[in-house]
């Protein structure tokens, strides 16, 4: 598919420049194009961390960066490499990214190497994500809708994005006529992100209410759900934003396919099922509070989960820049990825 | 089961005046306590189709009360009921009402008949609530946790609740040892009210995103998600907040129990199936703001449809004061509704 990156790939969230890291600052949109500077490791752990940067390839992407940046200023890099990875539990592109970079700091690797290195993994992310849009976008059928969760886009990765990729070539081949995003309560990445992103690139799109998505699956509005992925495991069970396991069992209830975009770097074949992934519980806060604005009465209590897992035998097809693997298993996973 | 109404059932959103109807402001919750004082069925109107007053049963009740003050001030009783009937499509409780009061004023009723008559319906509402209360809770093993969704509680009837009398029972005879309750975007009624009744009650209660329910699930902390229904055809096809047919999926996905609480009134037996029920949409705007506040780029499209159709195979129990019907259908409705 000959797709126009000019005009659907012209975000970057994670910019580096020559002695800082520019991140855009992603809890200020969409109303806000604000700009973090980083200067050393502990700015970068703290973005990621604050969700400041987020999405699992832009974790790995920024943390690469936040080692080159204690590797100039002639930091404890073992320290800086365990403080970036404690950032986030759940993504592993983030301990994939920082293993990288720990394995050339063994080779003797100067900043300027692991700069290259760090390059290279953002590199090697944005070239994933074209290979993947085309990969995915050629599963659909001409004209279909699709609905999408979190944001997967050019704020989640070095660019184009990973579902939203797809959903980005989809658009541009013909396949996709609609996209609806899921708001993604309580962060609200769907509502401020992908949203954003997709008026942007001028794509119909249109957001719904999390707790809408069953009902419009019912209407036959959507043909796949296309999602991301934080961590799959050796047996193809998916970590991924929460809310995604519950698209994933009214899709097949409605036999509405359903479609994970990853790159590799996301497959974690040392976990061998979804049961063995730790799922980050954040601050319930976060749910008693709404754009900022507390929305619940004093006392309460709130459940916060920020990921869950979508079993394999869910899946119908999981794209890598590898290729497609439709319905994985253990021993389809084992052959790709083994 | 013996309750303590004095602890659990305190709260009374709609309350007859003398000469006006007050209605406890449900946007200002849980942060403020403002009534609103109706002084003519317009206002009335006004009120329901704001939200000011929401929850089918509260919505009939508060109806009722319109037409006895369109009757007390003399004015056009037919306009009045037409009025109010168009305030809000889904809820059949709201032309249930208005029926009750438009075959009263065809008896010749006067204003002081009338307002016996919207104290009756009132009055009945709560016995309604306690009854059914006393049989949902009779269906749940000591020491479960719950699910519930939007709010079903004294806010949303006469008093007590629906859904929410049921769990309110449960927790009094310890059925129920952990309530959860989901936010309910884009108007957050599970968070901003079921949140307030839940604490006032001083029940042990935790919010969760509405995209969290299927990952709850799947833990094993819930045992039954118990809603209410905004309207009930004759095949046990139910229309409820949005969001409710995706628990059911999910619900059944893990052998967790569904059931459906809602006074006679609600029972359409001349909607043959939920496909003739007409779904609310709302202004998109509602979903474009969280809070109060713009969340998503200008430019950007939403989809909101403010409730869905859970089918009857879906519905393990169907409470009404009448009594329970087990994984209803066309016949066991007709047996007891027809």
């Amino acid at each position: 598919m000959g797709i126009d990156y000019a005009r659907y790939d012209r975000i970057r969230a994670v910019q580096w420049r020559d002695d800082h890291l520019r991140l855009l600052d992603q809890r200020r949109l969409p109303f806000e194009e604000a700009w973090l500077d980083c200067a050393d490791a502990d700015a970068v752990a703290q973005a990621i961390r604050d969700l400041a940067v987020r999405g699992a390839p832009a974790i790995g992407i920024a943390a690469a960066w936040g080692v080159v940046l204690a590797a100039r200023r002639g930091a404890d890099l073992a320290a800086a490499l365990a403080t970036l990875r404690a950032a986030r539990p759940t993504a592993v592109n983030l301990m994939w990214a920082l293993d990288r970079m720990k394995a050339r700091i063994a080779a003797g690797a100067d900043a300027a190497a692991l700069a290259a290195e760090a390059q290279a993994i953002q590199d090697e992310d944005l070239a994933a994500n074209r290979r993947m849009g085309a990969l995915g976008a050629a599963l659909i059928a001409p004209g279909s809708g699709v609905l999408t969760h979190c944001n997967t886009g050019s704020l989640a990765t070095a660019g184009f994005g990973t579902a939203l990729g797809v959903i980005r070539a989809g658009v541009a081949a013909g396949r996709i006529a609609q996209v609806y995003a899921g708001e993604t309560r309580p962060w609200q990445q769907g509502a401020r992100l992908t949203m954003w992103e997709l008026v942007r690139d001028g794509i119909p799109a249109r957001l719904i209410a999390d707790a809408a998505a069953a009902h419009l699956m019912k209407t036959g509005a959507v043909q796949w759900v296309i999602v991301g992925a934080d961590r799959i495991a050796a047996n193809g069970d998916t970590a991924n934003k929460i809310g995604t396991y519950q698209l994933a069992i009214a899709a097949r209830h409605h036999g509405v396919k359903f479609m994970v975009v990853a790159p590799s770097s996301t497959v974690d074949m040392a976990t061998p099922h979804g049961g063995a992934i730790e799922i980050e519980l954040r601050d319930p806060a976060e749910l008693l509070a709404t754009a900022g604005r507390r929305t619940v009465v004093e006392g309460a209590e709130a459940w916060n989960p920020v990921f869950d897992v979508t079993p394999a035998g869910l899946i119908d097809a999981l794209v890598t820049e590898r290729g497609v693997i439709e319905r994985p298993d253990a021993a389809s996973m084992r052959a790709r990825f083994g």
